[in-house]
């Protein structure tokens, strides 16, 4: 590495000769080119220019308490002292699945693995195996990771999603196995009486109906009770599976979304700040069911291993994280949010502008849509709803130096204080009136 | 945690009640218990009993300069106070991927991932998304992750693995959807005529052929030129990509194992080594096929994302140990393990037991076989000889504290010296000398 004055163009224009689009993941892809990152300390994150910023992204929600934690960067410097992975077992994995099984009635038994998407597969591999049954049932317009399966229909849109009744299978990459399709139900979010039919259409071959509690890109809004406990019930007489992907939404309650409802899921898949900013998922359940990954069966039904799973790095740094992340911790961040949420409403509302809200727990999300959507297809954006969406969070990341989701969400942590959330919502303001005239012209034509 | 004195058998006994078989990973189950790690250094791993044993698995060879490598652990610590993950770009993530791109040809671009199974899976993803073809062609016996696609046949044993020149494609874990199977063609490893002729039934719809070059589960010897030539023409006449996968075996050579034959894969998939300790993931390869990845395309054939893919953490412990691993250190590291192996070879011969030992590079597997075998029918064992290849490993782990991989097989670090060398010879003839009259009846009988 050379010495010269770097600029976050001349860095991504080396990038983009070694990297396809310059980018090893497309969520912080950004024209004319990403950000880098010089250094970041709680909620604030400095790029190599110098420019800091409040972070409301922390990481696509993985950071629970914002950067460079103390507790977890101390640990994390004992731990690499000692190693960081080895052929043998480490404590910390066993007292880290105590306290996420202590923490989540949900969770009997417990396996770590290193990603969402490797925990999502798990889940689903798990599911299989133990029904023995190969179907599987998710959300139109949820994302739940990068296996083929979960991405079919994840980014449905009116030219190919089809009736409502039997939304259209769409393979997300390009060279999706057609099998892949015939194995995947998509059902509309929340829409009891479509999506139940749709299960009954494949009872006898489904192995899990997979629910993600608050899914965030079909437009992060809560599985109302009445969906979950329908969905329940229908798996309960046809021995199928009902799993949750919480990946995302364990950290809207202490024992996660699912201590919402009356129902269990029977497995979970978890990942994002379960690691305490390291690489992570997980995948835990009912205890019958997770067996099927007990290298003492014999056969058995779902071998299950990975180089760095359960690495101490990352038990270190996530059992830190998710023991100060207590139930004070999470109602204080709760409450934030829900503050500053209220807050922007009233921005919305004074501006004048088709603009709404959604979210639970610690992250909302907006819309530029004139009442919050319910479904999927209300929240989907067309083109030019897109568009303006791109120069809100353009406006807020370069002139506001507040750094969001690229779906206009934010995440928050519990490092963020009353100061950055009404920075938070002066800067929305501020957004607002610059997109609002061509907003409300949307509208009008 | 509580602070009574502990056992490898008590922490066993929490860690059954919330993990399926009591690990997160089936690779360090062991009968009664697994042994717990208290701190590794170098070569070295002291349990929770302080036992200290020499390493020669390496966290199944991700480790290439062995524990708490100082050089990784001074910039990991630095990087751990300016944070562990951001949503935006970090620098280091572009030069890693320069440096890895120089010193390999056959990487003209890459991309970063989390874990060895997620780089095969987006390299299978890309190969599809590139040809539009879905089928895949892999190897007998041959572990390439958990995707279910390529654990096609992983285990495959005489009374499942059919005529050879149609080997059986059977599941790995139940309830696999029976569409996978069809989608995956298995060729025996090595066998030029079997395998072309398989590949010649399937020419339309296959997108990659995937060779691993030195696998590990197969047998752990190497590709012949003349088979890697042969792929590479038959799919060049194809339009097929070839692809490796290379998450052990670039270990072996400065630019990879490829590096050793005169064509050159379409994509490679990479892990292990190249986190320097962390979760690491890496798929690269031409660049007109990795670009199926650019988000700047539209329609974007391969859609790819990752929370923890390219984080800092990772990039940076991997680019110090891969600047580490330069051509001298390599060649040292494969010259110290050739030798050692040579000794192996020696004490086998003076045992006069039926053993042998294939590998290259850094590593090396022991078989209880008269002659080294060189297919994977050859090398499989059966009940009695894996009991014995179990009593062997149990002797070098609890006699002579040594711990190797548990299909008997050694993957060295550069960390490791004469002296650790010539104690792990030590302790494999008095390994030999205590199963060798067993092993020696079981092939008079």
């Amino acid at each position: 590495m050379n010495d010269q004055k770097k600029t976050n163009a001349s860095i991504y224009s080396d990038a983009v000769a070694v990297i396809p689009g310059g980018v090893s993941r497309n969520t912080i892809f950004h024209k004319p080119f990403p950000h880098y990152v010089a250094g970041a300390k709680g909620c604030m994150v400095t790029d190599i220019d110098g420019v800091e910023r409040v972070d409301f992204a922390n990481n696509m929600a993985s950071l629970i308490h914002g950067h460079a934690y103390p507790p977890v960067v101390a640990a994390v410097t004992e731990q690499l002292k000692r190693g960081t992975a080895y052929t043998l077992a480490t404590e910390i994995e066993v007292r880290y699945a105590e306290l996420l099984c202590n923490r989540c009635d949900g969770l009997e038994k417990i396996r770590f693995v290193n990603s969402g998407t490797e925990a999502v597969m798990a889940m689903i591999k798990a599911s299989r195996a133990f029904t023995g049954r190969h179907k599987i049932a998710k959300a139109e317009g949820a994302y739940n990771g990068t296996y083929d399966y979960i991405e079919v229909s994840q980014v449905s849109s009116p030219d190919n999603w089809g009736e409502l009744d039997h939304p259209n299978r769409n393979a997300l990459a390009h060279g999706t196995p057609p099998a892949v399709l015939e194995d995947v139900i998509v059902y509309p979010f929340n829409d009891v009486e479509r999506t139940l039919r749709l299960l009954d259409e494949n009872a006898s071959d489904l192995a899990c109906v997979l629910v993600d509690p608050i899914p965030h890109r079909v437009g992060l809004f809560e599985a109302t009770s009445g969906f979950v406990e329908a969905v329940y019930a229908w798996t309960r007489k046809h021995d199928v599976l009902m799993v949750f992907d919480e990946v995302i939404t364990f950290r809207t309650n202490f024992g996660g979304k699912q201590a919402d409802y009356s129902v269990k899921p029977d497995l979970t898949a978890l990942g994002k700040m379960i690691g305490g900013g390291f690489p992570v998922g997980a995948v835990g359940g009912r205890a019958d069911v997770m067996d099927v990954m007990d290298p003492n069966k014999n056969p058995l039904p779902l071998p299950h291993s990975g180089t760095f799973s359960a690495n101490p790095i990352t038990m270190t740094a996530g059992y830190v994280a998710m023991h100060d992340f207590d139930e004070d911790a999470l109602l204080a961040l709760n409450e934030l949010t829900a503050r500053t949420r209220t807050s922007i409403d009233e921005a919305i509302k004074a501006a004048g502008i088709p603009m709404s809200i959604t979210g639970a727990g610690s992250m909302f999300r907006l819309h530029p849509k004139t009442t919050a959507p319910v479904s999927y297809r209300e929240a989907f954006q067309g083109k030019e709803e897109k568009a303006i969406m791109t120069r809100l969070l353009d406006h807020m990341f370069y002139k506001e130096n507040i750094i969001m989701v690229n779906t206009g969400t934010c995440m928050f942590s519990t490092i963020i204080g009353e100061k950055e959330a009404d920075r938070l919502v002066d800067g929305l303001t501020n957004a607002f009136k610059v997109i609002g005239p061509d907003l409300k012209q949307l509208y009008e034509r």
